[in-house]
Formats: C-alpha cells, sequence, structure tokens
C-alpha cells in the first residue's frame, strides 16, 4: 500500500523490489515479535517497531557505510495521503458511539480548547527558554508552528495500553481526546502556516480561532454526507441481493474518497474520514446483514478484522519508519549544536509539553465534572483520572514528525541549521516520549487503578465485550428501560442531564427518520 | 494503494490529491454502475470499467485541452509491483483445490506448451506479415517478444463471465490455465529481453524451455516454503489465543513478501504467491480457527472477502487505467502509419492470437482425452468445451499491456515510430478483444452451455457451492467413501487413474505429516 511513495525515492527497478523486500520482512518481525511480547509488562506493539526500526535504520547505516540517509527519507505525503486515513476511519468504525457521544462535551473541551492552551504554553516557553540556550534563528511563526506540532498527541500508542473493555470511560475520553486533537492540530498548523506574518495581533488569533470552528464543522459536515451517502446507496442497490466484496470496497473507496474530497477543499480530513466511519458503521454496515446468511455480530466482527488490518499494517509500518527515519545521519550532521545546548532544548521541549497538558487536563476536567455534578457520579473525572489522561497524551508520534517535516524541510530537505534541529528535536522527543513514557504507562495505569476496582469506572450495566461492539448507539434492552424511567420526567431532566436526553430525543428522531431512509438494524423488532 | 505510483507523475501536492480524488470517485463509480449492470446479458465488470475508463480520458482530454496525456501514463511497475500480487493471491486462495490438482496435467499443458506454441505462431506470423504492410523497423527481439506479449491471456475478464458453481472443470481449466499461463508469458518475455541477440539458434530456444522449467519448480518450491512457513508461524505461536488482524496481517504480509522476494531472485512473481494463496488456505488459514469461537466457515469466508476486496479493487483499477491510459494522445501522434495499414496490422495481430489459440486448445485437448481415456467420462473435453476454451483464452488484459510497455518504451515514453506503432497496437487488441470478445462470450456460453446442462459437466457428486469453498483437497465424506472403494485396487488405480490415486496418496501423507505440523483442519476427527 503505502511502500510505493517511500520506494519512488529510489531510483532502479531492482533496488525498489529489494527495498520493500526488506521493509515487508522487517514489518513481519515486528508482528511475530509484537506477539510475542504481548504479555510483557513494559513494552507494548509501538515502542517494538520503534525499536526494531532503530535497529534496521542503524544495520543499514553500517552496511552503507553511513550513506543510506537518503533512501529512507520520512514522506510526510506518503503519511498523509496513505498511512492515516485507514487508521482514522478504522478508529471512527470501531469507537464506541454511546460513550464517545455522552462524553462529547468533554472530549471537545480536551480536544480544541485543550491543544489551544497547550500550544500557547508550549510556543511562549519555547519563545522564552530556547534563546537562553544560545539556539536563535526561528521566526515567529516557527515559534507558532512548533505549539502546535507538540500538542498532537499520539493517540495509536496510548490505545495499545487502555482496554476498551477494562476503562471504557478512560478509553473514550483518551481515545476521543486524540482524535480530535489530531484534527485540531493539524487545522491549527495549517492556519499557523498561511497566517500573514506582518498582523500576529488579537485579530489574527480570533480568525484562526474561528477558521477552526469553521473547518470543524464544515468537516464533520462532509464525513457525515459521505457516510450517509454510502449508507443510502448500498441501502437501494444491494436490498436482496448479496455482494459483500463490492460492499466493502465500496466503503473502503467512499471512505477514502471523503478524505481526498476534505484535503481538496483544505478541511480536517482526519475529522470527515472519522465522522465517516462513525456513520459508515451506525447505518451502512448494517445494510450487508439484511441480504445476509450470517448474522448480525459476525457481519460486524468481518468488517473490523478489515479495517482493523488495514489500519494495524499503517500504524505498525508507521512506527517502524519513525524508527528507521531517526537513523538518516544527515539531519544529524546539519545541526551544528553542542551535545549541552542540545539536551538542554530536548528537555525543554519534554518539560513545556508536560506542562502544557497539565495546563488543561486538571483544569478542564474540574469543569467538565463542575458541568455533570447533577448527574450521576459515574461521569465525574477522579483525580486518579485526570493523572493517567495527562500521562496518556504525554507522548508524541508521527502527527508530530510529519508536521515537523512540512514547517521546517522543503520536501524532506532542509538547509539551514537551525530548521534541522528542529527536525531532529522533534525525532528525539518522538522517541523519548513513545520509549520511556510508553514504558511507563501500564506500570502506572496498574498502579492507579487496580484491576479490582474496574469496575467503579465502567458506564451503565456490565455488559459482555463482544455483544457491545456491535450495538448501535444505545441498545434495546438500555432503551425500553430507560424510556419507562424517565418518560415522566422528560423536562426536568432535560436541565438536570442534558446529554441523556438529547441522546433520546436523537434515538427517536433516528428510529423515525434516518433508519427507514439509510438503513441499519431495527431497534423495533415488530417495526422492520 | 495503488495510485501513489501514478500520483507521483504528477508535480504539486494539490494536483496529486484532485488526481487521487477523481480516480477513487471514478473507481466507487465503476462499482456502482457494474453492480447495476450485473444481470446485463452483454457487459460484465472489466469492459464497464474499460468503457468508464475510456470516458473519463477523453473527459480529461478535453478539459485539459489535449494536454493531459503525461498525467496518466501507464506505469508497468506499479502494475507489477502493487496491482498483480493481491490478484493472484487471491486466485490461489481461492482456487478449488480438488479440481486444481485433477486437471493439473492439462492445466500445465495449456499454460505451458500452449504459451510456446501461441507465442511462435504469432512471432511467425507477425515476421511473415508485418512487412507485407508496409510496417518494419522491428528487430528480431521485438518479433520474439510480440508472440510473448501477445500469448498471454486475461484471466480476470473470463472469470467473470464463467462461474465455479455452475460449469466447475470449465472454469478449473480456464481458470489454471490463466495463472499458469501468465507466468509462463512473463517467464518467456524475460528470457526473451536476456537472450543475447547475436546466437539465435536451436540451442538458444532449448535454453529458454530449460529456463523456463528452471523458474517453474523453484518459484513454485519459493511459494510453497512461503505458504508453509506462515502456516507452521500461525500454529506455532498462536496455539490458543486469538488475534485476527495480527493474523490476517502476517499472512498478507508473508504472501506480499515471497512475490517481492521471488522477483529480486528474477523467479516469477506470480507462480510464487500463487502457490503461496494455495498454501495459506490449505494450511494457515484453519489455524486461526482452532482457538476462534466463530465456525470454520465463517472464517474462512471471512478471509476470502478480506483477499477477495484487494483483488476486486486492483482488478478494477486496471481496467479503470487501460480505458484511461488509451485515451493518452502523445502515443497516438506518434505512430506515423497511415489509416489503412494500421487497421491491417491490428486485425493481423487479432487473426494471429485466433490462429495461436486454436492451434494448442484443439490438440492438446484431443491430448488430454486420450490420456484420460480411461478415466470417467467427466474428465473428457468435449468439443463444445474446448470452443470455451478457446474463446475465452482469446481476451488479452493488463499483463499484455505491462509487457509491451517494458519491451517498446523507457520507462513510459518512446521516440521511435515503430515501438509506439507497436504499444497503440496492443492498446487497441486489449480494447478489441476485452469489448468485443467480452461482449459476446455470455451469449456464447450460454448457447454452447444451456443452464440445464450444467450438471453433466460438474465434477463428482453435487454439493452446495458454499460448503465446497472451505473444503480441503478432498472433502471428509468422500474420503471416507472413495477409500472404501479404492482401498483393494490401489495398484491397479495407479494405471488405469493416475491423477486419482496420487491424490490419494498425498492425502494419507498430508494427514500423517503435514498438517500435524502445520495445522489445518483434521479430516478425522477423532485424531484432533
Amino acid at each position: 500500500m503505502s511502500a510505493s511513495g517511500f520506494a519512488m525515492n529510489i531510483a532502479g527497478d531492482h533496488a525498489q523490489v529489494v527495498l520493500i523486500s526488506v521493509f515487508v520482512a522487517v514489518l513481519c518481525l515486528c508482528l511475530v515479535i509484537g506477539h510475542l511480547l504481548e504479555e510483557n509488562r513494559w513494552l507494548n506493539e509501538s515502542t517494538t517497531a520503534i525499536i526494531i526500526g532503530c535497529i534496521t535504520g542503524t544495520i543499514i547505516l553500517l552496511l552503507s557505510k553511513g550513506k543510506s540517509s537518503h533512501i529512507l527519507r520520512f514522506n510526510e505525503e506518503l503519511f498523509f495521503i496513505y498511512l492515516l486515513p485507514p487508521i482514522i476511519f478504522n478508529a471512527g468504525f470501531q469507537v464506541k458511539k454511546k460513550q464517545f457521544f455522552q462524553n462529547f462535551i468533554t472530549i471537545m473541551l480536551f480536544g480544541v480548547i485543550g491543544v489551544f492552551i497547550s500550544s500557547s504554553i508550549i510556543t511562549a516557553g519555547a519563545w522564552w527558554l530556547f534563546p537562553r540556550f544560545g539556539f536563535t534563528g526561528l521566526s515567529a511563526q516557527d515559534y507558532l508552528a512548533i505549539g502546535t506540532i507538540f500538542s498532537s498527541t499520539d493517540t495509536v500508542c496510548t490505545l495499545q495500553v487502555l482496554h476498551q473493555d477494562e476503562t471504557p470511560l478512560l478509553y473514550s475520553l483518551v481515545f476521543g481526546e486524540g482524535v480530535v486533537n489530531d484534527a485540531t492540530s493539524v487545522v491549527l498548523f495549517n492556519a499557523v502556516q498561511k497566517l500573514d506574518k506582518s498582523k500576529l495581533n488579537g485579530w489574527a488569533a480570533l480568525r484562526v480561532l474561528l477558521d477552526s470552528l469553521y473547518l470543524f464543522s464544515t468537516s464533520t459536515a462532509l464525513g457525515v454526507v459521505a457516510g450517509l451517502l454510502t449508507a443510502y446507496t448500498l441501502k437501494t442497490l444491494y436490498i436482496g441481493r448479496h455482494s459483500t466484496v463490492r460492499e466493502i470496497a465500496l466503503m473502503v473507496l467512499m471512505a477514502y474518497l471523503s478524505y481526498t474530497l476534505a484535503e481538496l477543499f483544505h478541511l480536517s480530513g482526519i475529522l470527515t474520514v472519522f465522522f465517516c466511519g462513525i456513520l459508515m458503521s451506525h447505518y451502512a454496515s448494517h445494510n450487508v446483514t439484511q441480504s445476509s446468511r450470517i448474522t448480525t455480530r459476525h457481519v460486524q466482527t468481518h468488517y473490523m478484522h478489515i479495517f482493523a488490518t488495514m489500519s494495524f499494517i499503517a500504524e505498525t509500518f508507521i512506527f517502524l519508519y519513525v524508527g528507521i527515519d531517526a537513523l538518516d545521519i544527515e539531519k544529524w550532521k546539519l545541526s551544528k549544536l553542542s551535545f549541552r545546548t542540545s539536551v538542554g532544548i530536548y528537555s525543554t521541549v519534554v518539560l513545556l509539553i508536560s506542562l502544557g497538558r497539565a495546563a488543561f487536563v486538571f483544569p478542564l476536567s474540574t469543569f467538565s465534572n463542575y458541568v455533570h455534578r447533577r448527574a450521576d457520579r459515574l461521569s465525574s473525572i477522579s483525580f486518579k483520572h485526570q493523572v493517567i489522561i495527562w500521562w496518556a497524551g504525554l507522548m508524541r508520534g508521527a502527527v508530530s514528525i510529519a508536521l515537523a517535516f512540512k514547517q521546517f524541510t522543503y520536501s524532506g530537505v532542509t538547509l539551514d541549521p537551525a530548521n534541522a534541529t528542529m527536525v531532529t528535536t522533534t525525532i528525539i522527543v518522538v522517541l523519548f516520549t513513545t520509549l520511556v513514557f510508553g514504558f511507563l504507562t501500564k506500570p502506572l495505569i496498574s498502579f492507579l487503578q487496580p484491576h479490582h476496582t474496574n469496575n467503579n469506572t465502567s458506564h451503565g450495566e456490565p455488559r459482555s465485550p463482544k455483544e457491545d461492539l456491535s450495538l448501535p448507539l444505545l441498545s434495546l434492552e438500555e432503551s425500553a428501560e430507560t424510556n419507562i424511567l424517565r418518560a415522566k420526567e422528560s423536562l426536568s431532566m432535560l436541565i438536570e442531564r442534558p446529554v441523556y436526553t438529547i441522546h433520546n430525543y436523537w434515538r427517536k428522531f433516528d428510529d423515525t427518520y434516518m433508519r427507514p431512509v439509510f438503513g441499519g438494524p431495527c431497534r423495533d423488532q415488530s417495526a422492520c
């Protein structure tokens, strides 16, 4: 899939085949080693892939006697056009919609306001501290870009540590924040790149905020439209017939089309394809089952595996790539700082990342708890959870690297020492946070959240995880139960538990107007 | 997946996204239109895709006012490295192994000897006839290459017309021949390209034959080893655990690795990945089921859908691409022949293709019937079948175009009028055979083979098609039945029905030695 762009860097047919073979072989190795280390307390798949990538990079470097640096240059186009879409689409397809929308306000607080706070702090801190280490040569725009580059968390790595079934609230918060956060960072980064350098004032900041809101709404709308269109097409065309292959192909291609269209109109493809995934798993994937002899659950699992496989290969590929790219000797030569200055800059950035994240996780959690105060205790975020959320978002990943390359290089090449330093700093920070914080995440979570307390944090009635996977927004049983309980207090509830009530109205609307048109499983079986 | 290489032809980030969007949108359109036309008597998916491709090409040409020819240049690397492997792997994974191996001798006769006969006739005919139209400028090597280029049939298109369940013997013959034939053409083509031009004699021909045999055996061995290695890894590592995503990823990557390794050692990647697919569906895919709660059939269907989807997208992509590429104005300008000469050359080639195919289908079918004369009537190929086999292999496809580009252009560009003519001739022949012969195939088959006679041609006992999909080489029931019937006459059978007997021995070997090591479903359930 993705080796193509990477292969294009190399001249010659045979050399290309050699490199693809090596890369695929190392990928296979990653899978097997990742599996063997699955029960390991410290390592996870991402860290394994990065370490294997570093080792491969070292071997290539040694074999080519220090000359191979150009072969495996990080290609941010490859990343944004081919690797990111399947990961985010899969995320949207797999997300537990119920919990995601129940925590929607908190997630948006973290993902949007949080990124603004975090990037302001990182920008200000870098502006203030970098010159003190004797590191100059960056423009005001560069500092703003640094803020957004180091504000995008790495969801992939975190999600391999948290489990949807064990800690559903934490998972949905961290996961949801990760997706929205990725989108915000990219949006903010693009806004910074377009910024008129002469007019850096309050008006410009407001404009960026308004731009972001506009992008959020239009990107989401595009994703929703693409998802609904696919669902409608599948429902209209395939009724009574069964051709799974064509349907899966259509879903994959339509999702990809929504991503490229969003990029085409300079929207956030990440948000678009994420909502497209949510809509598809809600409507489109259920349309197939009507004509199939396989049960709903099987088809759902079926789709999930296909999309999860694409996503899994892309993720492993990215981490491997980051690992190999870190050994690219060229950029290290260009950065002309002393060892002490470099270490100073690296630690400054890591410190600023931690500070910037703490500055929004704890206040916003408190705010969220205040908003949810009348609701049940279960929605509130305990201090321990806040620490885990803070920690889980400290890792930086491929999005940071891709943005850094976009800002500080011209298609992978830079000749300016200051720019080269920023690229190497990003790589070091990504390696450090992924490896060190990644190593410590599992122990930290099991320290703060021992297994026997898990049920305290789970939402609603306990339910078999397998069953939950194929659930629509709310399950049938719960729907009946809650309807009886809440029917008489609908108005007072609207004040006390706004999210639940909105959910209730949405469900009625969904059942009455949406599902008859776009398909999906019937909650009320007599209506089918 | 594959748009990357194609996108690399274009400068600029935004233009690339535009083109990918257009291409993906047209692909979606192909899927939907292909579905709507499914019941159509004349059209099939390939012809639809080619027609839509031509229309898209025309629109692009008009929009860019005749200047866009460089954007969509056919890239044979993209084809051989990214599009062909999933198609052939899927073919190996889906092939009905029982029928494939029962007809193994006939398939190899058609696929190997047939290509030699066909390419000799086409080479000789072109050598004799082309100068009579006033078309000169080709070397001896070019003529040899023309023979192999026009000897590779297009399996994809044919298989959309024939059905595995309706006409199993025909399907397995045409399908098997298609795969072996692709491999032989590529092998022969590479042999011709390496040929020392000064020494074109009988010894060189013998060398090509020996080279082919060597390549056949080593490629097959590599595929078998890769498949067994994957099966062994999956069985050893994943026993008692269940991680479908990682397993599917490992299978896909290992299959792809076997392909690139084969290409690396200048073997036939097509054969390698085909046998890798067969081995994986025989052993590896069954290993997952042991630990899974889903039944064997579901997992098998599951895998099939994943691989079939990859293959389906790649196929549609290829035909669309061929259609768009045909409208590339540049090469048409270069070819300086008069309209009359051009039409003469096109019809000569089509005539030679038909002659070359007739020259081996009818004699080799008779020979095969003679060999199978003592076996049951079911294995014999009736004259009607021979006509269908002859006709079904007349279509030429993407392999021909890719080979023509490899021979007559230098990475897609040629300045020699004779070479340009050969490229345009290949495109015209592919379009003509796919469209015209493709249109007529469905009517021809239903004329020669009305539906009520289908069962006459089916092998063995009637069986539900769904069930057959997940069968190992021979089913459990049949195994018991045949064992009783044949136990006492084993030696006489070895003479009279060699294929069945070899099959029997293979099954015993498989059960005793192979399955315990590499996994797969138990035939004898007590032994599990």
